[in-house]
């Protein structure tokens, strides 16, 4: 994935791309292909191994095939029951009994949308370190208040930087609450044919719950009735995943003003070049966080839209148009957590510039304490802080005790 | 509020008025006088009930003077000092002290935003009810199974009708889970206007925090460190309620098919009438919900942007952007919810229809079963209906244990 | 109209609300019933004048009567003809003969849309004369260009000014350009009714031919095939307004970021006010400008979305989901005209301030020169502004165009 | 491309790929280098041509060097000064000299997305073509009309088909009204690097002058001031597009709706096959367009807001989410297109099962007429078609005319 529309997009390395969506069909074709052998519906002899029959390669020509279906397991299935057959005959004659396309596909997209979640888990955790410095180490750097742009009371930078925490706190929950059910229900959703397929085997039943569980339990996934028209699984990691680019558009915001020369209490680390000026030094990460979080709401409108046009037991059209919206959000996202993370790294604080202005700005930024002071009838009591260490505080503690539930999570690379 | 542009608009309510938001400022203005003197920051006398004092003949002069400051509080404040300090000019001086414009709008916003999700908590719980009703009434109703629009394998309208309840409950699920945090944090968020009104009481740190705390209480909100530019409490609330209006809109998109004449499986209570044609009866409750649901989503992108558009310690707009956005999307939803709930109460089952076109079609509905049941070597076994009745079943065992934890829910009016 | 979540919504004043679609609505009623009479097809003794018989106080029993047929229509009708009837039965009896409820909101509809952008297209003109006034003045101001945030080469405000109006300029063209064609189908788009009515009339294509061009110029539209379900009309609309917002959000984060008290190079002429800090002075037109610039994009999307999900003779949802979406739309981009013409009438440009943030800059602003000049050959050659002060005699040769065409339109007041 | 999560991705080809976009940057980078020689700006020996320098084997390279300015002309100027240099140093030398990335990249998006735009232009014409012939052949093909979903009066298969025409002859006028201004403005707009560099060549403003109006003709682009800035160029393209898929997205429903089997008076020509179910022949090309339909609104949305969050010269993320913004949407919209003909090449018309659905609902079709014969104090006429012979005749009249206007227009491949 090389994408010059949207730069940065590599870092979300092989999340959500064609190929990985292919990996993800063939690991739900194995676990079932296994779990009717498993659970005696589909003779011992067709137990096989999937991986590696089809891959990267066969991307063009599975999508060529995916149109006349409508989805890309039209074409894979046979493709698949053609590899395997040329070594497995009774593979190729059990793989994929039961199951619908849309079986497949929903649970091959969960699969690759919780990749997407977990990393970028990994980087809000990492994200969360980072601040919990930058909050502890800027607790009493005071700067200018602003509210509408103006020059409101003052502030310490730790504070707006337990503001930032909060954000991405806020984000992590909805991202670790999410559920990753597994779909599977044949093609209406009854599990007809898998009862048609247990007929002689005991409690038909029972080997149809034990087949779901089966599956559920090989891919890592929640145990589900079927939920081809319910689509709650889906818009819930789409809201999820814009909650994140919300917290850290704000975070970008804050950068980009607070860098611009005039201000130049914040820079980023290493400043983006011009093809054309040679002093620039553009916040670009800064820049490229923004552009992700004016894209992913309305992608997440997207997947709602889809979900709400669910109808009949497959939709004619909503249910399509969650697959490419899902990638493109899902790949923002992990991008643009990947670069706030970087540009957190990176942030240069200029304590120096922050106290210019606020001492500057110290006649309007203590208004409001001067009334306060006469209405309460003493003198201006000094520095107009409040309890901003208060509450960098209580960010810092939620975030300990983040860290301290989540110890290891950030020390991975951040891509 | 009659509205000609949204057809049962009045179904909300007073819910989210201009009249509710003034009403609920005005208690976020109370509660804060009234800790301000409870913690004894304010002299005793200052102590007075603002309710009363201003109402919806109100809401023309305070719009008006909302514009020049940028939000209604501004016009409020010293309306409320003139309306109050007629009687206790300790109550006009204390008044809002401490305070900032967003603290009273972002407090009663969400004050009115849950009783926008409170009712329709109510409304999902009804919907449960009558859906658990259906389901298992029609646990056996052979129909037509259809996906892409086309004749599937056979369904029972039960298994149908659990599907819909599975997205009813889905929907319910983060409603109660949200957060109605108390947003109170001063000029930019530091308080420190308190600790200077609170100069001489003791420890001024300890003031602030039981004037937050108390306040909270007041009010039935949960205490929180102010989230001024941390969005996810309004964000939360728009995914919410989306996620309802998708539920909704996919029912309403099953019964708008499904009362297509030449299907006729399902009809509303009471058709709608047409301004020229006599015979006409319209799906139009249907209609309204899925209106809804193709509204929603975008006005939720949008809270989201505005989220992700927060700055410096006030948004320059995106905060701005929230408040009548959240305010159409609250009354769309609780519009459609009520809606939906008579949808369902009224809705007529035509089992007949349903059974004549599963026979009809008998031979397509049962192509799937032939190649199952040669593939395991036996002849097809019958009905081909799988373990629909175990997933009716596991729905209402979730929708009973729904029932029973919220055992007068669903009692009161549908409005 | 008073909206406490949207301040300044009463500049907007009657445009779009439910007592001028009314009228409007009632307009369209009495153009047809006169078409009637005139075309022979009723008598004459059915003309009527039906303006005045309904008004806002019948709004809320219009309101509650339009859900159950699911829309205003519904119960208008009913109610023209008893009023009517009290002192003309043929009125009453001929009253609506050949509409269908769709002929009647969608002709009112574009009605109230087309007052919203002939109030809009004013402003713009407004705008224009005040823009190329600044630029004129300004074509000489330095200032600092500013790419990604950051100092890039040198500008003249009156360039940047120049930016402004082609963005103006090019939101007015698609807004002259919309089409207002009258919409009159009868029940599906046929006109079968005016058919049968006609009957004995001669040729009744040509009466039914008559009738749709009598009422397009009773009403000022332009006569028209049926578009009832080709809804290009509409989303027209919603483009070109978004269009407008498009560039007053613009011009407003301009002002917003020139206006940081650290840049200080612009301020409007008059500062919002905070409820708590009295040194304030915000930048609020811009402040809201932005805000319906924020909000605006997805309401289009939604009448697109709409559009899209025509289908059969009338649709169902998609129809119904305009209406709102519509006139929130069209009423935030009114308020935001005239607050965008507030904003530029009061603006106060700090020209010594440009300068000097210019001649601060100097060192980087001339980096990109000093390359430049070396690889010419040459030594920098000065002022390094380009053709600034071309491209704003072009901007002001395009503004004047548009003066000449449109001389008065800009002298109405601002609402 | 080859795009598992967007089956038919591959029927948009080349359009605004990686590849493509590549492609055209180098066209806009050798007209400039070009015309400096041309205006003499540079030397003679400068002159070189670029394409061949670079091609698809470098997308992934330059998108990995395009993150760090944040746009992939960073990477691009020094890699085709690299390669050039090695047989001419003066080109190498002058290369984009007086560019900024801007230019480069919005003029080659434009030439990516005028190109898309001319195939959907093709695409539409060969749908006006086809529509026609529809339009005419089921002119007298009598159906029942649907309101609400429910019968209501008569119509003609031909009318029906009409208005699909008038949406998509609706759709061509804004795309073919889409003006492709070529973006020349140096590092903000100002053109100084130029006049730097023309600085000894007689009148360096007429110089520039030239320069701008020589890449425009070399690039087939319209000469224009510099519109960094104001991005209605951008914003038109995204409206133009959706209007498309409107148009198809109601066509779609129209087929999906009346394709279904209790209906079957349209079907696909190739019917879509199951994973599972051997009898299957889903409506996969309608299924996959209103996908496109349901998808497009939103993303043409975020252009908007990208160009309402314009500020300085060059936008701080706002630029930057445009160009995978629009990429995305135009590669759905001529996917969609190309879907949307051949759905309409292969639609096969079932008047048999129109005429049987309306003979027999005649009761209830007929309702209308019988209380307009009453009205008109005559027996009901007849067919009650109204005048849709005469609106069909109009429609293909406007079909006519603009296939007369561009005879070969849709002779080509529908790719």
């Amino acid at each position: 994935m090389s994408d010059l529309f949207w730069p940065g997009d590599e870092r979300a390395g092989d999340l959500m791309t064609s190929s990985a969506l292919l990996a993800a069909m063939v690991r739900v074709e194995s676990a079932w292909l296994t779990a009717l052998v498993g659970a005696g519906v589909a003779p011992a002899a067709a137990r096989d191994d999937l991986e590696g029959l089809v891959g990267p390669a066969d991307v063009e020509a599975l999508a060529a095939a995916a149109e006349p279906g409508g989805n890309p397991v039209i074409g894979l299935v046979p493709l698949l029951r053609e590899r395997v057959g040329d070594r497995n005959a009774d593979a190729a004659r059990w793989l994929h009994r039961g199951l619908t396309s849309q079986d497949v596909l929903d649970t091959a997209l969960l699969l690759c949308a919780r990749e997407t979640a977990d990393r970028i888990r990994r980087q809000l955790t990492a994200q969360v370190a980072r601040l919990a410095e930058l909050a502890d180490e800027h607790a009493g750097t005071v700067m200018a208040g602003r509210t509408l742009t103006q020059h409101a009371v003052p502030l310490t930078f730790g504070l707006k930087v337990a503001g930032w925490l909060a954000g991405v706190l806020d984000a992590y929950d909805p991202l670790v609450a999410l559920r990753w059910p597994v779909q599977l229900g044949g093609a209406a959703g009854t599990r007809a044919a898998w009862m048609e397929l247990a007929g002689g085997l005991g409690d038909p039943q029972q080997v149809a719950e034990a087949l779901a569980a089966d599956v559920a339990t090989r891919l890592g996934l929640a145990p589900a009735d079927p939920w081809h028209t319910s689509r709650a699984a889906v818009t819930r990691v789409g809201d999820a995943l814009v909650a994140c680019t919300d917290a850290w558009g704000r975070i970008a915001n804050d950068v980009l003003t607070l860098s611009r020369p005039e201000i130049a209490e914040l820079s980023e680390g290493t400043g983006g070049g011009s093809s054309t000026m040679p002093h620039k030094a553009n916040p670009v990460l800064s820049t490229l966080v923004r552009r992700a979080a004016l894209t992913t709401p309305q992608l997440a409108a997207t997947l709602h839209l889809a979900a709400a046009e669910s109808v009949d037991e497959r939709a004619d059209g909503g249910w399509h148009a969650e697959w490419g919206t899902l990638r493109t959000l899902a790949r923002h996202a992990a991008v643009a957590g990947s670069q706030a993370t970087d540009l957190l790294a990176g942030l240069r604080v200029h304590a120096d510039r922050m106290r210019a202005h606020h001492d500057e700005a110290a006649e309007d930024l203590h208004a409001e304490q001067r009334t306060m002071a006469s209405l309460a009838g003493h003198d201006p009591s000094g520095a107009y802080l409040g309890t901003a260490g208060r509450l960098v505080e209580s960010a810092l503690a939620r975030a300990r005790r983040h860290l301290h539930q989540h110890p290891d999570q950030h020390l991975e690379e951040n891509r």
